[in-house]
């Protein structure tokens, strides 16, 4: 690691939102604290650093509190330029990647229990991958990853999510990534997957299956006690 | 207007969210031809350079399609550097301005029939406004804006909702730009619509309160032929 200053993450480890932050720290070489929020009750660090939302992740940098997956990479890039640059420095290409990062932030997809509820779910991921992965070409300009030739702001904040996307194909048996139906797009996942900086932060597909398992079952247990 | 380059901005009068990207271009003192779209049904060069979300704002710089306002607003100002800055620039500054667009752009209310709803809704609103009293003071640090000595980000986010919180205001009867309760939020309301970068695209209440209730009585319609 490059440099050392005062920089912790306060974050749970199944979060793909804490992820990306994780992800741009890891690929500035800056090193972290990593603070583990149990979130049941919410800390009072949490209470205290981001009293709007109450969420993780918060980045601290010298005492000072960031809110906001989107807005802390993009905190960690200006304020760590040297090294690394995750957004493009065209104005352009970075109002497209900020498109793209804020389209892929704003998915939310219901819960599905009937079997004509999974076909409308499906149909809205497969419509989501499909314009993603036009995506790749605009932002990608022909290179390996949605920043070009290097991870950027796209790459880190979808690629946060392939961890949860490979849980959901194996929960639901829904092929997401499929390099039949979305070859560029599936290529990538790999790709991404393989990288250094996502590979020491993405936790084992078996941790995460477990977790998944647990979450659903409190879901519906929760929802049956209504 | 100091600078003519080939910039057009497709959107319709009513709406706030184009009119943070004319504030945005005329703080920047640059000439754009406005477009107005008619929405129903809406025109070709809408769908063709907004096809994710279809909406407006659009932004056309050298002929590029830029979405989303407050993408558009950082493109701007990532274009047109030598002109008013409207983002800080230092990273932690720049990182709590963005919390708060966001925060104001994530903002919505539902619409209120019975007194109970109504009790309900200006209680998240008076909830929101205090938050945002007292985030002028921490964007602002003393100054006479949420940018500190000039116009910036946040002023461009929030000021652009005014003309439809002063419609809210008229035709709920509910005082929200309350002097007595949020003394700063009211002062900077009354700075925002005199600054010329405003006034010149703010319509005037009496047209957006004609509209406003055009719209209502539409959507009452709607509602009770379902």
């Amino acid at each position: 690691m490059a440099e050392s200053e005062d920089v912790k993450v306060l974050g749970a480890w199944p979060s793909p939102f804490v992820m990306r932050v994780r992800i741009a720290l890891n690929l500035k070489k800056v090193d972290y604290e990593f603070i583990a929020e149990t979130m049941h009750p919410k800390s009072e660090l949490l209470l205290k650093s981001n009293p709007v939302y109450k969420k993780i992740p918060v980045l601290f940098h010298k005492g000072n509190p960031i809110c906001e997956s989107l807005i802390i990479v993009q905190y960690i890039d200006e304020t760590w330029t040297s090294v690394h640059p995750i957004l493009p420095a065209d104005p352009y290409d970075r109002a497209i990647a900020r498109f793209w990062a804020a389209y892929i932030d704003d998915k939310e997809y219901n819960m599905a229990n009937t079997d004509e509820e999974r076909a409308a779910v499906a149909e809205q991921i497969f419509a989501g991958a499909k314009l993603l992965e036009e995506a790749f070409q605009t932002c990608g300009k022909g290179g390996k990853w949605f920043g070009g030739d290097a991870v950027g702001y796209v790459d880190i904040v979808l690629g946060s999510c392939l961890g949860w996307i490979r849980v959901t194909e194996k929960m639901s048996g829904l092929k997401i990534l499929d390099g039949d139906k979305f070859p560029q797009l599936a290529a990538w996942a790999d790709r991404v997957c393989a990288e250094e900086a996502v590979k020491s932060v993405m936790p084992e597909i078996d941790k995460m299956l477990e977790f998944g398992a647990t979450m659903m079952a409190r879901l519906k247990a929760a929802s049956s006690a209504k």
